[in-house]
């Protein structure tokens, strides 16, 4: 999909398309719409990214609410997102054994206590042995510090989005 | 359901619950977690809409493109949301006419094209006749007066929502 694609869409189209790039979160991509015509896909994801960095913190802390824990109740249930769903594949998430499912939700619950979201990351950038390490490592973070670093693995997750949409190189963002 | 079981919820339940308050919103339930303990469902729905006053025009009009056409799409393809469909058929909007369809879609369209967001009604405070009507009125306005009058009738419908999820009168509100 090009960029002279994108800009032709009406907003029906464009946020059955962009919808996910941020997860459970239409609204950003309904909103990023108002900024076209785009002049690429770097354009595109600064526009997202800018929506963000604009909300309240409030605004922010809720993206981080709409996303699942990782290899917890929407994976056992099956009902994470398409995207979600792929990424946990690519990380390993989705052949853990009951003893590392056991003790990621365990580290995902004492995070989601202290923080008040969940915790996020890149999953694709990760692997299923590095996902409880940097889990039990930020754990041990300033709640403010770690804010900002549960969004930048929304941007780091977003812009993958975008890239594979538009069948880009991420590398090149 | 009462504000202390309110107040004692975890984020993952209080989106669980409220997440749809807005239409496809998530992020707006998501991001008044943050404003807990309420006093009162008045106090609640005061978060709710000073969130939505608060976002940059492009947000609010996000907002409005989460919403589905009345009687459009997603009602012919059973893709609304629970709370969505209620309201249609409270209104009678699930037992239209191919005519009547086909005038509301006509309208739908134009309404889209002019204002770059769907038409947006409180449809359990109207009906299947006063629909087309409001809508055909409401084409010819301003658009910034539109926006509001949208926003108005996105904060009708959570008002409802959230009403009937604490099983309160909303007339006392």
């Amino acid at each position: 999909m090009d960029i002279e694609k994108v800009n032709s869409m009406d907003f029906g189209e464009f946020v059955d398309v962009f919808g996910n790039v941020v997860e459970k979160c239409p609204l950003i991509a309904a909103a990023v719409w108002s900024q076209r015509p785009f002049l690429d896909l770097e354009d595109l994801q600064k526009h997202f990214f800018a929506f963000i960095d604009a909300l309240p913190q409030s605004g922010q802390e809720g993206i981080l609410r709409c996303h699942p824990d990782l290899a917890g109740r929407d994976l056992q249930q099956g009902t994470l997102t398409a995207e979600s769903q792929r990424e946990h594949s690519g990380a390993g998430l989705t052949s853990l054994g009951a003893d590392e499912l056991l003790r990621l939700a365990e580290l995902n619950a004492q995070y989601r206590a202290r923080f008040g979201f969940p915790f996020i990351l890149a999953a694709r950038l990760s692997d299923r042995a590095a996902v409880p390490r940097e889990l039990a490592r930020r754990l041990l973070c300033p709640p403010a510090q770690e804010l900002r670093t549960a969004l930048g693995e929304v941007k780091k997750i977003s812009g993958l989005r975008l890239a594979d949409l538009l069948c880009a190189n991420p590398a090149k963002l």
